[in-house]
């Protein structure tokens, strides 16, 4: 790729897309980073795309001169997607952010990429309905699409491979292909829609998604509980899940973050102690006998107390200081630098993994945190380090991957929401193994055979 | 292709494969075809797997002598999967039967690809767990996932899409690969697992699966109600499913296919009329809440008496009468041919979708009888004509072909369960557009460059 060849596409996207292609140094430098990822490379230039047709014909000139292509939802990613490692545009979302239809009566709808599941929600409070997908961050619904997240609602409504229906896709060549549709399901031909969800825009840049909706419950109810370690809480979170109880959401903090999250927003009556947050759905009476076999377990593990949040107003506080954990556990030693894990193993292992995790951060003496959305086995450890220190550094890189090996040791993951981005390309084929990797990058090189579709994310193609 | 080049490939599997590799006449015709779809040509051998490694010996000799490779479960297959429209042998998967292991505590286990439902479900019944995917055949979970299949549990605990964690998988280069994992949730790159669903053996053949399983509910009852018309019966599943009534089954036959079935099971004091077959599925309490909710909307619609079955041989009496359906539909008429069709709409316009297909039946005279999986919007028609005539047969095909276009119409699918295969390549396009079918062909042509893994099916590639 000659630079001049580079500099002439970036001038036809100019010429092509007027005010809405900005070359300015701070508009490009805040499209080139998500959260928790060491700062690297700037895009060339950012396109604000207004349309399908509109991001179809950038791909088409970036495809004539070989120009990388990243599309941007919220900068909410973790892993490093946003980082332009082979230089390229950045295509910023946030304008197509119309929720074009909402089918109440086939509980479905159809977003622009750039729509926030806040604001979809927003949308649909008149409804009856919600959208529950829930990764804590108000990503885009494209970006949580690209990323298969999931979240605090994954354990009872499943994560983005449950409830796309379908998406509006802009290839690598700038075509517009549709995938999925409005049945609730089929079985014609390749599942197009689950091979692009968790591509991490390296396959197509998803412009549309259809999603399908749920039922507001008729009873909700929340509750948070105190335990005397973390793998009480994670026993108790296990006996649940084989009892078959359809807990909506189940979160784990322990003693550190609980902590910080008590600091961070100023809660008032809260122990720091390992603690779970259960919210029940469903109706009164199936929320009640949820309610009394979780309040079983829970005091046969010598649980404390279940404080309780029945308003919307009592659970909307109670999951804010949830939703915050992240800035909350940064805020545990302003300055230092922040890492982030995230891995998933079978349920009967979580106990071991949750508290190994702990032994091992005790042991090197690192400042970490740990909140999880237990009920899918699927945790995070926050790892503060003193950035200047680069042993400090080493070690807390260190002790991540140790985390990571022992998830894959024991059947699990190495990213169970967060997705492989960068730092995670290097786990990816002892978890699956080189046969898998090389599928994925055959079907990658078939279907973006220039390359230009976030090049450099989720493995190498060489 | 030269014929002695493919002479001396099948040489080379008899020698290598011995009594395991048969060229009998019969086992061969045996081998080509499922059912509800006109015999065809005939495979040229057929391998009696026993191992992954056997799988990956063969395909490799195929590769080498350009033979295409068609694996085979029991045969149930609606759609042609099994014709070998280019020529080649058959892998039957039968002698792959173990279930391998049983993880009670994680709710998953993994079988090899010739395992079938029901003897999954045998080997179960004493850990308390279930498999729920139920076709209705007692089809073998390779040919289940491979087809994408899901049947009458599926408005409750999904497709085997949702129910597939991992696999393993010969390439068509004859390679190992391992897909997916034993954590609930992953975000490690392309979702390969939910691509091989589905891909009807033109990517890779299925040797092992490992799969999600279920707690059998502490309640189960089941009933059955007639109504005046199949659009009433519809209407009162739409508000059914509206409502968020979790319902395990909710089945639908109309008058003609509920006539069949009585007559064929031999079935006492049931009604000829359009019939809704119930599942519920929970607590004690729970069951109570759904069934006290269905029977208000049935009786607001018009509903009959609810007849009940309680006890596991009651229900299990009911639910043969509802599997033997496809018999049953063609013993309306024996020594006629039989074609199925096979489509899913949204659940909004499924009392249309059913009523239209009733009056253009009537319309034209033909002998149908219709069954769904209607919580879904899935249903069937059996079309039975004279296969001795033409103009019949032709009536028959165009009908069928009639009922899918209206469904596409509806924003709905070709086909909700039983696959692409032969017959419906050609709406595969009007459905979801030449860009997604380019894309499947991109896919096949990258991971199968010598297609030879069940070549013709689902799109033709030129």
């Amino acid at each position: 790729m000659s630079q001049s060849l580079r500099s002439a596409g970036l001038q036809k996207l100019a010429l092509a897309f007027a005010d809405k292609f900005s070359l300015n140094d701070s508009v490009r430098d805040q499209h080139s980073h998500g959260e928790s990822y060491p700062h690297g490379p700037i895009v060339e230039g950012v396109l604000f795309a207004q349309s399908t047709q509109m991001v179809s014909q950038a791909v088409q000139i970036c495809a004539e001169y070989g120009i990388p292509v990243i599309p941007f939802g919220v900068g909410s990613s973790l892993e490093g997607h946003l980082v332009p490692v082979h230089g390229g545009i950045s295509i910023d979302m946030t304008e197509m952010h119309q929720v074009r239809a909402i089918n109440a009566e086939d509980f479905d709808c159809v977003v622009e990429a750039g729509v926030t599941r806040e604001q979809l929600n927003h949308e649909l409070r008149h409804q009856g309905l919600f959208f529950p997908i829930d990764p804590g961050a108000n990503a885009s619904i494209g970006g949580m699409s690209a990323t298969r997240a999931s979240g605090t609602n994954a354990v009872r409504y499943g994560t983005m491979k449950d409830v796309v229906m379908g998406l509006t896709v802009v290839t690598a060549a700038g075509e517009v292909m549709h995938t999925g549709g409005r049945a609730k399901k089929s079985a014609a031909g390749y599942d197009l829609t689950r091979l692009l969800i968790g591509s991490e825009g390296t396959l197509g840049i998803i412009t549309e998604i259809r999603l399908r909706l749920f039922p507001i419950p008729e009873q909700i109810s929340a509750a948070v509980c105190a335990y005397p370690n973390v793998e009480v809480a994670a026993q108790v979170v296990i006996e649940c899940m084989q009892m078959g109880i359809p807990l909506a959401r189940v979160e784990l903090l322990d003693k550190a973050q609980m902590g910080a999250c008590i600091n961070y927003s100023n809660l008032q009556d809260f122990e720091v102690a390992p603690t779970l947050f259960f919210e029940f759905h469903g109706t009164e009476s199936g929320v009640q006998e949820q309610i009394e076999l979780v309040q079983d377990i829970s005091k046969a593990n010598n649980g404390g107390e279940f404080r309780w949040a029945q308003t919307q107003e009592q659970r909307n506080e109670l999951w804010a200081a949830r939703h915050n954990a992240y800035f909350a556990g940064r805020a545990m030693r302003p300055g230092w630098d922040v890492l982030t894990t995230d891995v998933c193993v079978p349920i009967s292992c979580l106990a071991d993994a949750i508290g190994e995790s702990e032994r091992r951060a005790k042991e090197l003496n690192l400042l970490t945190a740990i909140v999880g959305h237990v009920g899918d086995g699927n945790f995070h450890i926050l790892v503060l380090f003193d950035g200047a220190d680069s042993a400090a550094e080493k070690l807390a890189y260190d002790y991540a991957s140790s985390i990571v090996q022992m998830a894959i040791a024991m059947g699990g993951t190495c990213t169970g929401e967060h997705g492989i981005g960068l730092r995670k390309k290097k786990y990816l084929a002892t978890e699956l193994g080189d046969e898998a990797v090389n599928a994925m990058v055959t079907i990658k090189r078939a279907m973006d055979p220039l390359n230009i579709l976030n090049p450099g994310k989720i493995f190498d193609v060489v």
